[in-house]
């Protein structure tokens, strides 16, 4: 089994931004990134100290939202370096891990 | 692009456990955990395990929530070992990351 | 606090494999894995290029699914290699974290 080193980035949105097609877009178009996945959590808090849920449901359009993708890791750096630039990103994070081919 | 180091602690609860909501706020409330997120699965098992999965949709009130938070390494070790002594926590992972202000 | 090094383990699926169930069980029965949790995501993309979302709620079913497990290093990289030889898994990565019992 082949590995190679990656580096996994997740980017933290709120439903609330209206973001995450243009990045998912961006991602694919702009910056040859070869997968991508956005999860919707079902609660959480962010920067701002406010709590968002569901308990509402289909009523609350607030909720967190995290997009992730990996790549090699200079290239992932480079890109959340671009997604700073280019979107209103609050909050990235990054770790280091292996793919398996 | 400034860097620090982190560390991502994941918990693994159920929604049957109904300890959701508390321990969310205990997070924003008693350790100043400055984010957090649930997601609900959509199917899993556990240590009992026994599967959980939605496949009577809205049925099933027992599915798979994971809560994740980061902050500074030695913090998220103490907060973990917090919630252990305060609630019925099963499962409980971390691992090192990197955030990117 | 108690900590052992473990492996997380990140399969990528879509719905429209029906892989996830066989999985799920797979990992439960043949691999003796004592937990594992399914998400699905609201929006992605993948090898294809082709992007997969939500907009059309309950009528899209090739949304992304990722299963996630971990377990003891070598025990996660050798039940990946095992998944690679059964099911038609496309994308996997793994990762080390630490657990606390």
């Amino acid at each position: 089994m082949k590995t190679e080193a990656v580096r996994i980035a997740r980017v933290y949105l709120t439903e609330a931004d209206h973001q995450l097609n243009d990045i998912m877009q961006y991602l694919h178009d702009n910056e040859s990134i070869s997968g991508a996945t956005a999860y919707r959590g079902v609660e959480g808090y962010g920067l701002s100290g406010k709590m968002h849920d569901s308990s509402l449901i289909d009523l609350s359009f607030d909720l967190p939202i995290t997009v992730e993708f990996f790549d090699e890791s200079n290239n992932v750096l480079m890109v959340i370096k671009h997604l700073k630039e280019h979107f209103n990103v609050s909050q990235t994070i990054s770790w280091l891990a292996e793919q398996h081919q």
